[in-house]
């Protein structure tokens, strides 16, 4: 695994080096506080996944403009904007191994901060001059927040489907993916084929993204994982490998999860108990297939472009999806 | 002043009808919970100012297409985001007189529901095909959650100057009912004149609409003003009121009214004293005297536009900024 991420390392390396310097120019506000604070969840380690595969989207397209990687930020702020939004909405204590922004500056600077990228990220949307493009974040954000909602709505709801999970991280996650990869496409006046085909990719990419995460929480450390390992299940949040299980399990293990979902306070021989049940009843390995289906599905979708090194980039970063550490 | 508020009203009762209209119409969400907590703070008695402005603004440039109502309603979102979001950072009790939506629904599901109505008012911008729309929008959301920050960070500070008091206010008010007017004027194809006329009339009215506001905060009662009188010093935050009487005190009456300031539990008497200081050293007159000559200044940017039933009732409503009991 390590060959897969040193090869998509070395690949974009200098993109990576735009992609931050990008990140830290376009921020823009006039008051120190606002660029601390957005600094602390912006430059804390994340993969730049998104910006990443907006520049290789806007290339496999034969992009030859400069706005790119200024527009990369774009989708890189208003992700971040949620994850102020949502450490806040979870009262999650850690973010990549760090204290979250609310911790340390409070909910209300964090909110407004939120508010604050969410609306960099229009503003840098509305130079690139296609209206659509306006229209796709727009609606993104609305799609987003209504995710959010809806998985608060369900929270501690032992009922959850996997339908209404999917639901969840179509919206919460798998738009943002999709919409990364789509408005690269119509910034490189790519054709009609194309975009669809970028967009698809993103989009199954985004829900096998998401449902790595969740299966993460489960099976990594804390040390690794950058948060902490079991956080859905304290916030009440049901996520795939629970819901597979809890179908399967007979009634006296299903009641065991049960107890131990229900229970805030469950200890950490609690949560090895879970694990243990999680991967007697298939609740894990289902996840993983499941996710590995749809990264199938993203690779497919990019077969409408000719080999190139970009191609295999992108193809490298959706195994690598499903089998980083984080 | 009742006669003036009853010549407004009768003026523009169809408009605000289908403003009402428009606001239920466009808000389209997919969960129910989002349209009741939009709902909660969307129509709960707002005097819809900013939408009635807007409309008002595209009819006195001659605008005749028909989005100016659907229109209307980005920024009446947008200013709604902002109030759940500002009732978070706040912790205030009381919006127009019912609970604060985040003592309803908690300060998470605000939050979101916060973010999906910012995110609908620039999806309905973007609906006019105007690029200058979408980005006086989005940097007037920037621009907004800053100066939000900026008052946060002041909290509690005696040593807040007038001039910082007016660069919050600017950015937290005036920004808003500046753009209201503009971008109205812009989806009407008005000449350069009229738009820049409409913007300083927005300007200078959205100042003196804070003024009065902070005025009120001292002056009415909790039944009229619909929030808390004398939140704003519960919260820390020191307006043009105080800060100029604390400029005008001698030490003696200094000090009594620092300390008040800074105790977070001040009595109704210990309040009273302040009113009565605030009055004997000016602050009260000094701020409504101010805010008049904003009102002066916004109604002389309308010296452009020619004689009509449209900028009678803008001036009107210039007029009732000042003198409406909220």
């Amino acid at each position: 695994m390590n060959d897969l991420k040193h090869r998509i390392f070395s690949a974009v390396k200098d993109d990576l080096d735009d992609i931050e310097k990008a990140l830290a120019d376009n921020l823009n506000p006039y008051l120190d506080l606002v660029s601390e604070v957005a600094g602390h969840i912006l430059f804390s380690g994340g993969k730049r996944l998104r910006p990443l595969l907006m520049v290789l989207s806007a290339r496999i397209c034969g992009y030859n403009g400069n706005y790119e990687k200024t527009f990369s930020t774009a989708l890189e702020y208003l992700h971040a904007a949620t994850l102020l939004h949502d450490d806040v909405v979870d009262e999650a204590t850690l973010r990549r191994g760090k204290p979250a922004a609310h911790s340390k500056w409070g909910a209300s600077i964090t909110i407004l901060v939120g508010d604050y990228l969410l609306a960099r990220a229009l503003s840098i949307s509305a130079v690139t001059g296609r209206l659509r493009i306006v229209k796709i974040l727009a609606g993104l954000t609305e799609n987003m927040s209504q995710g959010e909602v809806h998985q608060l709505m369900r929270k501690g709801d032992i009922n959850l489907t996997e339908a209404e999970y999917n639901e969840v991280i179509r919206r919460k996650t798998a738009m943002l993916f999709e919409a990364a990869c789509r408005v690269s496409a119509i910034l490189a006046d790519a054709t009609e084929e194309q975009e669809t085909a970028l967009s698809e990719f993103g989009y199954n990419l985004g829900i096998a993204f998401q449902m790595a995460d969740d299966l993460f929480d489960y099976t990594l450390e804390t040390s690794e994982f950058g948060k902490e390992v079991g956080a859905d299940l304290r916030e009440g949040k049901l996520t795939l490998p629970l819901i597979y299980a809890l179908k399967q399990a007979p009634s006296g293990d299903r009641d065991i999860m049960i107890k131990i979902i229900q229970d805030p306070q469950f200890s950490e021989a609690d949560f090895k108990t879970l694990t243990g049940l999680l991967e007697k009843y298939g609740g894990l390995t289902y996840t993983h297939n499941t996710a590995t289906s749809f990264i199938d599905t993203a690779k497919k979708a990019l077969a409408v472009f000719d080999p190139s090194a970009t191609k295999d980039t992108m193809l490298d970063i959706a195994d690598y999806v499903l089998n980083r550490s984080v």
